[in-house]
């Protein structure tokens, strides 16, 4: 059974995903690519796009305007399994936008470092009537 | 480096992952309460909620009306890291409902046999003018 958040490799996910929220508020493109898993199988779910493949999220990342990424986390769960992979989730606000942004990333431990292989963002609707 | 879709390892969480999506449309809820790591860690982003725990999750399910959850898949890409951990990502479509669902989810082998960790679910929206 994998050990759950052990304390060392937690503290290293959470400066791997600390890295990467500054990298995204700043859009430092440089970094956010070289976070997420160099691989035909990773994938990104945006709010407005599906993408797959390292290359397809490079390319996304590329051409997004940098404006207008500033959030505010207002709930955070990095969670360890074993010593090589992860799960950050997260809630976030963004200014002039009433609802909750929620995102979800697996990261796993590569020979380079952690890297996000999968990650979706979305935003919270209302219940249905 | 964790082996990236080991053909045996695939074929149990496609089996696993499988069983959750016919417990799904199907309310099943036992099974789909079953399919959840059992642990306050796990946790689910649903369209319309944030769920943090194994017990919030269950008691949502316990909650939802059984009915309108049949879905059409229409993309899926299942990958496996290691022999322990996989990530499940799908496309899908719900009649009466123009928008493109996405399903993120994060599986992890126990000693009871694979097991979802997190998940994230979402409908797509319309890019920003």
């Amino acid at each position: 059974m994998n050990e759950i958040n052990n304390p060392d490799v937690l503290a290293e996910v959470n400066a791997a995903f600390d890295a990467y929220e500054r990298a995204l508020v700043t859009n430092d493109v440089a970094l956010l690519d070289a976070l997420f898993f160099d691989s035909p199988q990773t994938l990104r779910y945006g709010a407005t796009e599906n993408l797959y493949g390292y290359d397809a999220i490079r390319a996304f990342r590329a051409a997004r305007p940098g404006m207008g990424l500033a959030r505010t986390m207002t709930a955070r769960v990095v969670t360890t399994y074993g010593d090589s992979f992860a799960v950050a989730n997260i809630e976030f606000r963004r200014e002039g936008n009433p609802r909750i942004g929620r995102q979800s990333q697996t990261w796993m431990k590569t020979t380079d470092g952690w890297r996000v292989v999968c990650a979706h963002v979305s935003w919270m609707e209302a219940p249905s009537p």
